[in-house]
Formats: structure tokens, C-alpha cells, sequence
């Protein structure tokens, strides 16, 4: 950790303005040796902006500005300069070369951010909401991380962590005068504490299916047999809007999926092959991926050609029986081709919209309508926390070991093992936050994120 | 011009750090407004750098770092703020959405440049050096525009403009004194100072073959018959390096282009369909694109599979003669498939290599070796100067303009028109640098830029 790293902190591309980061120890000497301007770097004060020529082997490379910045009052915490540089192809490797040249190394993939966490300028849960303001896709996910960045979720944590640890030393105390018979706290109070504990870690878990939808988007999923008209909707879908990440988001090989914006919520729509009159959706492992497709989906859309005599409402019981506990709506596509058609074969129990999928008429905008508000529906619990997979599976083994301390002092008295108990419900929190943790933690951490972070 | 201006500077993407700059009578005072940190934006002194909240509508957008350049000291010479905040699709797109809400107007391509421009902090071939050193595909013609962006360019120009205008000013007062016969200046002085500035503007012009080069890449067409082994050479070139620009660089819709990197020179190798026996080379207007792909060549390879026994060399034949001016190699394929395989029928006139296009031997080597000292044959002028097309046409102006008046003062004596002449001259240079302009040169210059710069 003692060497300074340097990588571009902006997005590569052709722009006006590329920023290159460097930080450690060294990074005033370093960067003092390729700059000349109004001022020499390792005379500036902090949080000033030096202007000048970026200089390598003699040669000018580009005209930059550099912001200083002294520990620990920077983003990693350690001594940090940024040139303001031009941006494009060529002249932000020339400056990072000439850097690397002139005794940097080339930063790993979330360095920066990892150093500002080992420094302790944030802590994990701030660190990983750095990853997802980054990788948002929607406004009320940027929004929650951003909340989350200012540390929020952590002092919630950190009271609960505090309440458990005391509790603990109360048992253990209590124990210790079990002779003298001093009572510390009464056992219906520390049981009354940990329910309370239990409760607030689950009302955390909640927002986990939240989470997902604002992270990934609340995924639509448009089946039905061949010409139903799948395809025309998810067009339909995706010419009422600017698709603004379509090319952050990307799609998958298996299907089409673009993402949607109904009132600010991602809605990832994915548009499907047709399933044949043959396909037996009971024994579907031949198409797999439809199958994969259909149990991440939040909301299935059953395609059906009501211009088409056949009867559809077979194929739509054997997907509402498989995915008992996914909602399902059946549209009737082309409804402008027949008249006073009645839906006799569907089935009473699912919902059911008539709509031209060509056309974005009122039937289409009910569907969309239709859309936002299960989705809505689904987004109800706690706004404010933006929980991750690790973040959501730390918080499972804390409830686990609560619920274990639940029982055991329901069962007994106050006891040792009980002690134990809580407190590894505490130091679990406390990896949560990263009070505590380990270098394979870090790493599976920032193996998400990417190089000049 | 009034208003205050707003745009991300950085590119957009997947990036920890983004900049937005705001530039602008108002830039303080709207900033402001969004921005709550460790100390107030309209009481921070110039080229600092403050920490704190974008807040928009009362909520915390994200946690910015927030640098202040008072004017004239800024990029546009106008007061501005950078905030710098996290990258991605979201935070970005929110924080320019509030700052246009608070006041700003969102900037024109190139409009931050082009105020750099009009409030004097920069030139025009200074301006048009930005653009080049963002869409720079190569380190030399980065390195020139840096150098462009210096002034020493301007400086050449303004002290050529200036003694034009000064010899023209010599020329009138002589006229004003004929009668008293007072001589400021002989007439061989004045040829010889208009001779002295022809070539000096001469020199630069050919400077522009060398300024394509380094801007486009030197281009490399691979032509042969179909299964002489075209798009195998093509591979083995792009495999002997990492391709750092092609997705900047694009490619076309009638044949495959890839920017290679010969000792630091861009080398555009285009890869072409097959030509048939069938196909008559002098006309050729069927096949456009081939022709429009050998006309902007400036090295033909011509590829020939020597273990096949036909004779390909009146092919060779009919594009060495309709394109006369441009170097053309002849590639004899396969030779690893022949032995001791005379190349009898190859013109004298045209140099040989013989290779397997799929093995990089010393052959291939020989090859690579061949390009590149052709490529730099053609970039021996002038390296200090990166000409564009405006610059270029501006140059011929000015010298059919001196040459209007060498052929004056040839003709006849001092006189009006002699002046005029002169005088024109030094005008198109002072439009060449920005001295003087109209907004359709600005329009047409800056609609070059992208947003944000």
C-alpha cells in the first residue's frame, strides 16, 4: 500500500476534459516532477488549483490544470492530485504513462475508494453505495445511494451493533455478580431488546426486492405464440421514450431487453421468441432460458392474437400454474380487428387488457398504467435503504444468530452462550459496516468496481 | 451571449468522477444555489476547490467537490464552477437538470471553447487545436496540436501579417510623399519581402499532406483477387497489437478499416472485397467504393496468391496505371505453398515482398518494416505544424494574393492596388488566426466540437 497509483477517474471518450487521479504518499514529488506553473506543486496549499504545462522528457503534452489536495482531506485520505487534462484517446495515456514513468503504479480496479475505506474516510456500506450511484439506472436508486453515501444506514447499524454489545457486557456482568444477586437488567427487557432488534434488521431485509427492482429494474416479461404481436409492443414500449441507458444496461444473448422509464422506475422489458402450440410450459427444459426469464420476471404479460380463432388460454394456465406467485396479465392484441369479440376462455382469476399493440391509444396507455402501479405496489418498503446481496446476507446471519438468542432465553435464564450469541449478532453488523473485516471481504467488493474508482 | 452556460465536460460513462462545468455572468450565484458545503461559493476566493452537498428541491443529489475560477482566469475567461460528482447514467444527468432548472442554459457544441474565443483567452488556430488534440488518434499529431495550442503557430502568422501590413503602410506613405520623392523603401526590399512571405506560407501548406496523415491515419488498401489472402493479412497486421482506437476511429459500410500503430504513425489498413477477373480496373465506376478507397490510398498493397498458377498481373497492370501517383507493393502470397516459384511476370517497375499472410515471420516483418519507412518518407515536413482543411484554403488565399502582388510590382511600380493586394493578404491571415471572423466562420468552426467542450 505504500506505492501512489494513478488512473483516469472519468469515463474515456472524446471530451473536453479528462481527469487524471493520483494518490499516496509520493503524489506531490511525482506529479512536481511533470508540471510547471504558477506555483510548484509540493508549495501549493490544499484545496487549490494550479494552472500549467504537464511536461514528459522535455516535451509539453498538454496545457492542465491541477487540483491539490492535502491528507487527510481528500477522497482516499491520502496526498492527491488531479490534472485537468484533454480528454480523447491519446493525451490521458500520454499523462498516465508519463506518470507510471515517473514512479506511480497503474491503480487496480476500486483502489481509490478501497484506500479511502482503509483510511477511514468511509466505511463499507458508504463504499459500496459509491458502486451503486455509479451503476444506477434510475433516479430513486441514485438517489437512496447518494443517502446512503452520507451515512445513514451505517448509524443505524452502528446503534444497533452498540445496543447488542452492551446487552452482551450487561449478561456477562450480571453474571459475573450472579452471587450478589444485582440485576442489571431484567430478562423481559433484554428479550424485549433483541425483538426489537430482530424487527429492525427485518424491516432492513424488506427493502432488499426493493433494491433489486430500482437497481436492475422491475422486469416485464412479454410471452405468447408466434404473431401475437410481442414484438410490436416491446416496440411500443420503447418509441414512447428516449431509452436514455439502453447502452449501459445492455441485453442478453438469449433475449431481447431494454429498459423503460414509467414515473422514474426502471422497467427492464423483455421481449421473448414465441412459444409453439407444442411447447408444453410443464416440461419446459428444453427452453431453458424462457424458463430463466419467466422466474426473474416481476410481472408476466401474456400476448394473445384475439383476431385468431384459436384458443390461447391453454398455454396461459399452464405458465399462471408454474409461476403461481408471479403476476400475470393477459392482453388481448388486435383488438381493432374484431368486434364485440368475447374472451369467454379467460380465465376469471387473471386480469385482462384489450389493446392494439400497434397503436398507442388509450387501451395502451391503461396497460402502461397498469404497469406503473404493480410496480409502484411492489416498492412500497422503506425508501431510504438500498440494500446489497452481501449487505442482505450479513443481515440474514444477524437475524439467524438473534432469533438463536431469542429462543435460548426463552428456554433458560441469561447464560454465557447467550452472551456469545448476541454478541456475534453484533460483529456481524459490524462486518456489515466494515468495523471489521478481511482482505477477501475487500477484494470481493471491489472486485465490482472499476479501474480509476 | 448573456446567459450562463451548463454541460458535462468529462465523457459520459461508467466513471467515478464526472465533471459538469458551468460558465457564465451567473455561474456563482446559480451554483449557489445548489450547493451547500464548508463555505460559500460567493465568498470563495478563485482556483479553490470546496466540498460538500448538491442539493436540488431539498435533496441530496450527490456529495461534490466544487472548484471556483473567477474571471478572467477560467477556461472561458467568463467566472466558473466545476462540480465534480460521481459518473454513471443517473447523477450526471440530475445535477445539469437542476443547474438548468436554477438558471443555466445547456451549452452548444463547442460553445465553452468558442467563449474562450470571443472574451480573448484563446485564438482560432488555438481553438481549432483543442478539437484536434481530443480527436487526436496519434501521439505525433497530439504532441503538435499541444504544441498548436501554445500560440507558436499564431506567433509565426501574427509577426508574417504584421510586416505585411506594414510594407502596405510603407507603400501608401510613399505614394502620399511621390512628390518630394522620398523613398522609404526600394522596390527590390518590398519584392523580396513579398518572395520571403510566399514561401514561408508555402512551407506551411506542405505541411498539410503530413497534418492528414497524422489526423487520419496513413492509408493502407489491401486489394487482390478473392482467396489471395486479403483479410488474412489484414488479421495478422491488427494481431501484432492492441488496437487502442478503433472504436473512436469507426469504421465504414463498404470495407473494414483498422487503425494500426507502426512506430507511433497511424496506419489505416482497409481491407477490400475481392476483385474478379471479370472486373475492368479502368472502369470501374460499378464499383465505387473501390476506386473512392484507392484514390484516398496512399500505399496500395496488392496481394497475389503465388501457389495459385494464373497470372494476376494485369490486374496489377490496369491499377498501377490508373493510379500512377500512388506507391503500390506487390505482395506474392502463400510462398510457403511454392518453391523456387518465379515471379517472371512481375513489373519491373513495382517492388516485390513475398510472404504467407498467416505466419509473422521475417517476411511479414519485412513487410511491416516496408510501410513504415514509406509512411515516414511522407511525413518528413514540417513537424511542428498540424494544418487543417480551413487553414490550408486560407494559406492558398494569402499566397494568390502575394503572388497578385509580386506580379504587380513586376509589372509596374508601387501603387494602390499594390497595397490592397498586400493588404488582402495580411487580412487572410488575420481571419486564418481569428483576428478578425464572422459568426458563419465561428458556426462552421465550432460545429466540429461536441457538447461540453
Amino acid at each position: 500500500m505504500g506505492y501512489t497509483i494513478v488512473a483516469q477517474a472519468t469515463a474515456s471518450g472524446l471530451s473536453g476534459l479528462a481527469i487524471i487521479r493520483v494518490s499516496g504518499d509520493e503524489a506531490f514529488i511525482i506529479a512536481n516532477k511533470c508540471f510547471e506553473g504558477n506555483k510548484k506543486i509540493i508549495d501549493a496549499k490544499s484545496h487549490t488549483i494550479l494552472y500549467g504545462d504537464f511536461i514528459y522528457n522535455g516535451v509539453i503534452i498538454d496545457k492542465v490544470t491541477c487540483s491539490i489536495f492535502h491528507k487527510p482531506n481528500s477522497y482516499t485520505g491520502e496526498n492527491t492530485i488531479e490534472f485537468g487534462t484533454h480528454g480523447g484517446a491519446i493525451i490521458p495515456n500520454q499523462i498516465i504513462n508519463a506518470l507510471i514513468d515517473a514512479g506511480c503504479k497503474y491503480a487496480e480496479p476500486g483502489e481509490f475508494t478501497r484506500r479511502a475505506f482503509i483510511n477511514g474516510k468511509i466505511d463499507l456500506v458508504q463504499a459500496e453505495a459509491v458502486a451503486d450511484i455509479i451503476h444506477s439506472i434510475s433516479v430513486p436508486s441514485a438517489t437512496i445511494s447518494a443517502k446512503q453515501l452520507q451515512g445513514g444506514m451505517t448509524n443505524m447499524l452502528d446503534k444497533l451493533r452498540n445496543n447488542l454489545v452492551s446487552i452482551a457486557a450487561m449478561i456477562e456482568l450480571e453474571m459475573d455478580f450472579a452471587e450478589e444477586n444485582i440485576i442489571l437488567s431484567s430478562e423481559k427487557d433484554i428479550l424485549e431488546n433483541i425483538e426489537t432488534s430482530i424487527k429492525t434488521c427485518s424491516d432492513l431485509i424488506k427493502s432488499y426486492h426493493t433494491a433489486n427492482i430500482l437497481r436492475d429494474g422491475f422486469v416485464v416479461a412479454i410471452i405468447g405464440k408466434p404473431n401475437a404481436g410481442k414484438s410490436t409492443l416491446f416496440n411500443s414500449f420503447l418509441n414512447t421514450q428516449r431509452a436514455i441507458v439502453s447502452s449501459i444496461a445492455g441485453t442478453t444473448r438469449d433475449f431481447i431487453s431494454e429498459i423503460i422509464y414509467i414515473n422514474d422506475i426502471p422497467i427492464k422489458v423483455i421481449d421473448t421468441a414465441g412459444l409453439r402450440d407444442s411447447d408444453n410450459i410443464i416440461e419446459m427444459e428444453g427452453i431453458q432460458y424462457t424458463h430463466k426469464m419467466l422466474q426473474q420476471a416481476n410481472l408476466i404479460l401474456f400476448i394473445n392474437d384475439i383476431s385468431n380463432d384459436e384458443n390461447n388460454y391453454e398455454l396461459l394456465h399452464q405458465i399462471s400454474s408454474k409461476y403461481p406467485a408471479t403476476k400475470i396479465i393477459l392482453v388481448n392484441n388486435k383488438i381493432d380487428l374484431v368486434e364485440n369479440k368475447t374472451t369467454k376462455h379467460t380465465p376469471n382469476s387473471i386480469e385482462t387488457i384489450n389493446i392494439s399493440a400497434n397503436i398507442q391509444d388509450k387501451n395502451f396507455i391503461k396497460l402502461k398504467n397498469k404497469i406503473a402501479s404493480i410496480s409502484k405496489e411492489q416498492l412500497k418498503i422503506n425508501n431510504d435503504i438500498l440494500l446489497n446481496e452481501r449487505q442482505y446476507f450479513k443481515l440474514v446471519e444477524t437475524i439467524n444468530s438473534l432469533n438463536t438468542a431469542k429462543e435460548l432465553l426463552l428456554q433458560s435464564t441469561i447464560s454465557e452462550i447467550l452472551s456469545i450469541e448476541i454478541r456475534n449478532a453484533g460483529k456481524l453488523l459490524g462486518e456489515l459496516t466494515g468495523q471489521s473485516w478481511s482482505e477477501e471481504v475487500l477484494n470481493n467488493i471491489f472486485a465490482r468496481f472499476c479501474i480509476g474508482k
